[in-house]
């Protein structure tokens, strides 16, 4: 196989995993704008999604939240989202969404609250168990506002042990990836505010637990794919939650702030021997103004676009530059990768794969917007607080 | 009148106004969290707001927010806050909370937003002459959240544009108080984003035209009291957001993230003759986890606790160390005010005016708390959405 | 002219300044690292930035830094640089490397201090006159490092008192270019710390004040596009230092940190009516530990790249997109010209200008180097302080 | 034994080591400035800081850099150290300023660069067997500047390997303080840029290896005292290295920048029970602009206030208002703390240990600046690279 074959075939593999909730209505603290045609219910997510698949095919999976996806039979929801040619993927938790979480969740001081959201998790890993889910992604807003308004070193103590209780129900073949965020809603201390908590709590747990990269949730200026190498030396790298920032948790379409850097993450990423389903791929957006399926559709492109460059990093000359440390050359050469216009070779690789090559115009020409803006008429639109 | 007499004079004449909005609920975009006794009416919250002035004595004022105080009859609100011992203070305005919004206002791309957009500041504008209220307060959420998505330049000749209009529409002695903010609800670019901007269109626009300085608004690492002086300097200074942050936009009580840094605002705005009725003093903040009449309360204690310090700094032993270039001198002269404990001072002014030397206690026992809880049932809660 | 005929044409205008100081050696505060073949006089900086010239037919002057320039006979300097195949372009004065400058220049306490800074602005400008320079580009080291060192206010009138000394001195032609720099060194307080400040001392000065922009000069997370589209709006833009950064002042190859924030840069340049003579477009770099003169042409072919990407943006579809408020449309028209891979177009650029289509390959293969590296033993190595 | 008394008694045992490149000259990258009576050799820094020790009686220990303060005879210089006052204490590596070292140190591509470096290491726990010094403190300038100059996992792997091999040169007693910094002087990636990195290679290393947390040297906004809890926790600290930041590593002097913060860091240190003697309670800063042994007693005074105040804290008090959820009162506990002014205690806790009251007038009474000023003259002055 010619290495271009290899590329291709590579990017043949991809997967990416889409959110249920980026398909409905978000927003900042000031306003969520409402768009026509958003979903009402769990399953026409699950319908705005296969269209995402249908024109990319590298977006085989949804993930679900609960309790905004939340139906009374999920084995039936499973196999919904098979007829319309996709699978249910990650189920993500939300402890953050009651009144009784004002002070947190399974950190709050009050054990009455710990427990109500550890049932929650609980509940999570029993729809795990009928929708066949490998992964339940925990974010916890936990934190606190003020300095001296709570111990933080018992909060840790309470994560850890709300965390042990959660992995110890998790059966065979099931993970917990666990979420880190620099900061928001809390606004003096988060919990998991880094990926070194995350990472020293998931060494604890065992091989289960995992740490999942949100590519939105660090400080300003870090290196993020300095984490991503560090956690997959450390065998530690659970998923990613794609998206991106100028300046805070901004969950912008991923590559849309700084594609430079969505490049170099992939790059770390294969060099790291990650490119595999062990990692999960996954976006966590919010499409506040724009329109979201083809939103999600651009963001699946900006994913493969990303890794066709890190796959055509000449790994070679790159090693080669590297140990005679001529670091112009080094730079050179993966600088030749990223200024490659890809856009043709996944043309091409979609072609291969039956699709149209031009997946944006094919949405566009598709007809599906049209239909969900005339046929979604009432009800309550999905968004955060459904 | 000896120092101490005159810095216990200029502490009694400190006005800090408060805003109707920080009386409600607000939140993330997470969650807003409900508290037991809200107001649910633009009444409800002036009575609140005289309790924090009738247990403080320097929060005579109280900022509206149109349309969430829009009343029938604006002079009859007027002459209701009056009964209870305060006064209405500055009009803000609201042109991010309406669909049509969702890519701008004065700077959409569309003239007919831009057109309602305006309308609604020329309605706030007549609200002041109803009020009797001196200060507009703008604030913009415009902006964009993509590179491309709309044209940088032509969004500020808009904005210059729609600016003007409003500026020609101010009555003698009204005024208009252009805010100026880093990100937040934009993500890309913010068509004020900086009191660079905001003094440009100022400038141009005459001395009507002011730039007002949110605490919360700036880059990591930004030299707010360099700004103050700035402005001061230039003759710009309109008034001041009060609210303090560790990350971005928090909006905590003011003083609780950087106490030092309060200080260090306050000392500029007194060394640069600001410490008078022209320049704003205003809370701009959101109580969404404490409780909301205290932490106003609290707030506006910490701001008398750092201007008392301010008021402190033995002026000239500062300049002498300065003229002499001896940096850890000067430093000590400073912090020497700091370092000081105000609150027996503080309390000494409070009692000379006939109040309790305690305000957090004095409010406690007042049972107004207990009242407000049983009273306000029903009905709906205020917050940032009505 | 086809539109592709035209973007060839402009891109054949385009001039680079390079700055003699890229020559030396440069460092951090740790340590200076040597490089073998570094030029000891200005004439051996001169004849390296003519072989960029060269190389890459774009970089046709030069930029001074006095004292580390410094020579007896200016004329015979200029004509040195002619006979090589470039010009001198901007003088950068140097009020930061003497000890009487620990507490500040022209901003200084002591009047001793500022009128010795004066003096080398004055002794600059007298410069200029000898080598026929346009533009004196100010960067100021002023500031202070502990609250309450100094004055900020009295700081910011002896800045205004130094600059109008200045200006009044500056003869037909010439220009000042005030660079404003967020910190470093001074680590409290800067005393022209963003654009704002440059910009509003610049605005009392005239018409030949002009406000220069350091890519690295910023806080985390600034829009630097935005203030070059508004000081391109309000007529003050001189020029552009450029470098690239991933932290703080990192000064490196321009492009290399973020291609794709320069790509942003170039559109705003070109859409406002900046990519003409009057914006010097300069490069500011420090290359610590990678070779000197190919980093430098590494970074004129990067400012070329990304000025191509500009130049090639649809800016009717754009312009149509935007209208429309078609968020997802606008992004991709812009995206389109950021994706495509320009080095072609370039290659055939040079081809047409009679260069060698790869000018990294083609200096390797020169000679140059191994020749510098053969004959400049012993002396001093230009750097920093010399 | 009353409350007070108790404070009282810890503030007495209260141990803060200085470090000896403090005392002598430092500076930025733009310029060095001297001082006059700076040392010029080991001796002489030690003698200064004996002074640090005499006059404020809790700065028992001094931190020595190698080569810095080589000497012939490490047991002379103990001996010394003792005439005067003090002890020797934790040993500092340098693998940072050798032209060798321009792509790092014992994560160099190159072997027998990591050979060079690890010798140096080797060498330094050799000292610390003439010294009797528990703790050998590495920080790593290792990094790269630009994307692809080096294999970011290779250098991982190299850095684990060295790390190894230092740790079994180590004596029973014998410590490995791991630093990170968030970066420079390598503007892309550095190799230990984080607690978590550093946290991660010393567990693998075992109990000899511990995190040092420079205050100096974290991401924009990063709460530092989430880490000191986190490491306490997890048994990682080692210890701090104190200074302060308004930007970058601005290693100003330790609560000049932010006290609050400090205080906060104390509070956690003392609440997680590291206010003991395995933590090493460093300075590691740079008087670039003030007088350097003034500005050491001036920072080891701002801990002992900090610490003071974290002591100060009502405890039962905060625990029952942080179990209630009060999180006004829980806040209200810790200000009240932090609002306190210390100065009349610590005097105290100064004449009770037989020392005046006020050490900085000490100091300046004492004489010793004019005699160093007088007598040290000639030589070279001490600095970073001597």
């Amino acid at each position: 196989m010619t290495e271009l074959a290899a590329v291709k075939a590579a990017l043949k593999t991809q997967a990416v995993e889409t959110p249920s909730w980026a398909y409905g209505n978000s927003g900042t603290r000031f306003k969520v704008f409402t768009q026509a045609g958003v979903p009402r219910t769990p399953q026409e997510k699950l319908a705005d999604a296969a269209q995402v698949h249908a024109f990319t095919g590298v977006a085989p999976t949804v993930a679900l939240h609960i309790p905004w996806d939340k139906v009374d039979d999920y084995g039936a929801l499973a196999k919904y989202a098979e007829d319309h040619g996709v699978k249910l993927g990650a189920i993500n938790s939300n402890t953050f969404q009651d009144d009784d979480y004002k002070l947190g969740s399974i950190c709050h001081p009050d054990a009455a609250v710990r427990r109500k959201a550890l049932d929650h998790l609980m509940e999570c890993v029993d729809i795990m168990d009928a929708t066949g889910s490998r992964d339940l992604k925990l974010w916890f807003a936990d934190g606190t506002n003020y300095p001296g308004q709570d111990d933080l070193r018992g909060r840790q103590d309470r994560l850890a042990e709300g965390l042990a209780e959660v992995y110890e129900r998790l059966g065979d073949g099931q993970r917990m990836l666990l979420e880190y965020k620099f900061f928001e809603p809390a606004f003096y201390s988060t919990d998991v505010p880094d990926w070194g908590t995350a990472y020293a709590h998931c060494l604890k747990l065992g091989d289960k637990a995992q740490v999942v990269v949100d590519t939105g949730h660090h400080a300003p200026g870090t290196n993020i794919e300095f984490i991503v190498t560090t956690l997959l030396r450390e065998g530690k790298l659970g998923g990613f939650d794609f998206n991106s920032r100028f300046y805070a948790d901004d969950d912008l379409m991923v590559g849309a702030a700084d594609p430079f850097q969505l490049f170099r993450i992939m790059y770390e990423v294969i060099r790291g021997g990650g490119f595999t389903s062990d990692i999960a791929f996954m976006l966590d957006q919010c499409h506040n103004i724009e329109a979201k399926i083809p939103a999600i559709i651009r963001s699946v492109m900006n994913v493969q676009e990303a890794t066709a460059k890190a796959l055509l990093v000449d790994r070679d000359a790159l090693g080669a530059a590297q140990r005679d440390g001529d670091v112009l050359e080094a730079n050179a050469v993966l600088m030749d990768a990223y200024n490659t216009d890809v856009r043709p070779l996944l043309a091409e690789v979609r072609q291969e794969l039956g699709l149209d090559a031009d997946p944006m115009g094919a949405y566009r020409r598709s007809g599906w917007q049209e239909r969900i803006v005339a046929e979604r008429v009432g009800g309550t639109q999905a968004g955060w607080g459904a």
